[in-house]
């Protein structure tokens, strides 16, 4: 089987955790028996700087006869000022429409091995593993928004929350579908005491619900779920809400590890699937060789499970991981006083080792 | 001086709360030579049993003309199934709405002798003080929206988060003031790379911010900010943010103390401000005398700070509060081994007492 890979190494520390990545995923490939082509593109500020457009075309053309997509981080201080229009930011918006990537997954874990350095005691976050589902394609990113503007005499601005059935259905869906794969539990949630589309959500759940009897689904309130993520995170299994609400809570639910340098994320679609750490590029530690690269292998690892359907060579990777934390090595972010300081590519090079 | 207290018990544990604070109320209030008529009304659940509307004339009638208000807790599962447009909630939202209460303040304080409540680490919690401001008249909770219905051959639903100028106006100042008789510091929380209203929100803020020299605003995206209150809570002195974002990141940052039971809330405007606890009705415990008045009596401190101006009955009642927490006194959902526990009515007296 041969197959076409992005990498988008995009900004900051993100050449260097890709290059790490990169490697561990064409070991793993190669044992599942998978040939991988790789090809480089820019996006984000490194595109802004070359072409003056944070999602090139030539990147866009790229990734939309690609087979998958590992991107690094994209942004910093240097385009904080550039034209709204051509942020980096919007380099990942743009990639999520045009792709068509509407179920963003965030898998967040804490194993014993990496549990005291949450700010949460131990006892509630040793064995968390929640996964959140995120609509990505739809929601107030997407709708209907005024920039500000004199209405009636006073300067004003809105942006629209809206959400279709089928929207709703197909994220449902696919939340249940994953749920199958784990604890068969999904917390689908929403603010339906305000929100009309809200409304709309939950009843299109609770239909959804009835195709898969062996899926448990419950409703909770956004506000609630941010609560709860705190004080019992271990009551989850798979989270499913909007864009926005998904934003807010995958983040809230990120930090509860305690180390965001090692969670992964898949922006799923119909087409590529887009792999990526959820930190952002750390320009203050960029091209120093000490970022952590192990939420981009772990992203690699979301890459052949949810792109190639090749479970084992996903598992092997978490498993590489996992061994290498256990046996004390460390990036410098969390390393501690009796473990081991390794580099990014001493980081990766281990785990290749283990793999 | 006299002073016109509506008291609104709503449901649940309501009644027992509210009957425990107004006894501290009224001797606090007798210290500051302020004396208080006390007029009790429906809303919420009971208001819907008696008059088939979660916020009645009557009450409104009263509110409006009322120096205060004091509430206990609204809904339960028995109205869970009313139609939507009487729903206990509609009773919070009416009031907020006719009594223009556009700011809502929560405090959030740990104390060393509660810090060990929270599911975070007491170095992370102790000592943590963050005043939470959340804009409460606007937004999304009160935009225009489409209930669920075909557009275009697809069931779509919306709702608009909307502001203007003047909103973000009033409620960032009303930050920066109560930022001076803090810390000084405003961290004002938007979305600023996605939404448009967001951008309004951000350069407002920014407009204002210079008039107070003295304080110093920081701009945090609402899905950084969800992650710093769970990293380093202590960082933030006044959160400023939007309807929403606040209903969301105000939760988040209650449940970092790990006693709920404690909080108190004002929701203030230009006339009479109303006071509650930020728990719910808890209809679980209800009538069994056990729940904590704690809440509701810190949110009758905050009414002499914020109605009357009374800053030293408000500082007693708050002494008096942490008093019987050090000496040891808990209701039941705070107990452990070692300390005494206290049904509502005598954490009420023994308050009472410290007073
Ligand atoms: C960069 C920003 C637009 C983006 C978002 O809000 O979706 C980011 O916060 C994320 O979660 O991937
Ligand atoms: C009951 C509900 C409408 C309300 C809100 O969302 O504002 C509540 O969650 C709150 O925060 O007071």
């Amino acid at each position: 089987m041969n197959k076409q890979i992005v990498l988008i190494p995009g900004d900051g520390i993100g050449p260097e955790i890709i290059a790490a990545a990169q490697a561990v995923l064409t070991k793993a490939a190669a044992k599942s028996g998978i040939q991988f082509t790789f090809e480089t593109h820019l996006a984000g500020g490194a595109a802004i700087d070359a072409y003056d457009t944070p999602l090139p075309g030539k990147t866009l053309a790229a990734v939309r006869r690609a087979d998958a997509i590992l991107l690094g981080a994209v942004g910093g201080p240097q385009w904080d000022q550039v034209s709204p229009e051509i942020r980096p930011e919007k380099a990942i918006l743009g990639l999520r429409k045009e792709l068509g990537l509407y179920a963003n997954l965030r898998p967040v874990r804490v194993p014993a091995v990496t549990a005291n350095y949450s700010t949460l005691k131990p006892e509630i976050v040793t064995g968390v593993d929640v996964l959140i589902v995120r609509e990505l394609n739809g929601g107030i990113y997407y709708g209907e928004r005024m920039e500000a503007g004199m209405v009636e005499g006073r300067e004003q601005a809105w942006d629209t929350e809206s959400y279709s059935r089928p929207e709703i259905e197909r994220i449902l869906r696919l939340a249940c579908q994953v749920a199958r794969k784990r604890r068969n539990k999904v917390t689908s949630v929403d603010k339906a005491n305000v929100l009309a589309s809200s409304r709309l959500w939950r009843k299109t759940a609770g239909q959804v619900a009835q195709e898969y009897d062996d899926v448990r689904i419950d409703h909770m309130y956004v506000d609630n779920c941010a609560m709860q993520l705190v004080l019992s995170p271990k009551q989850f299994d798979v989270v499913v809400t909007s864009n926005l609400f998904g934003d807010i809570l995958s983040d809230e639910a990120a930090v509860l590890t305690g180390s965001i340098g090692m969670l992964p994320s898949a922006s799923l679609g119909d087409g590529p699937g887009l792999y990526e750490p959820i930190h952002g590029s750390a320009p203050d530690i960029a091209g120093q060789g000490i970022a952590n690269p192990i939420g981009t292998i772990l992203s690699a690892a979301l890459l052949m499970r949810h792109s190639f359907g090749a479970e084992a060579a996903a598992g092997q990777i978490e498993a590489a991981v996992e061994r290498s934390l256990a046996d004390g090595y460390r990036t410098a972010d969390l390393y501690q006083p009796g473990l081991t300081k390794l580099s990014t590519e001493e980081m990766g090079r281990k785990i290749l080792e283990n793999l």
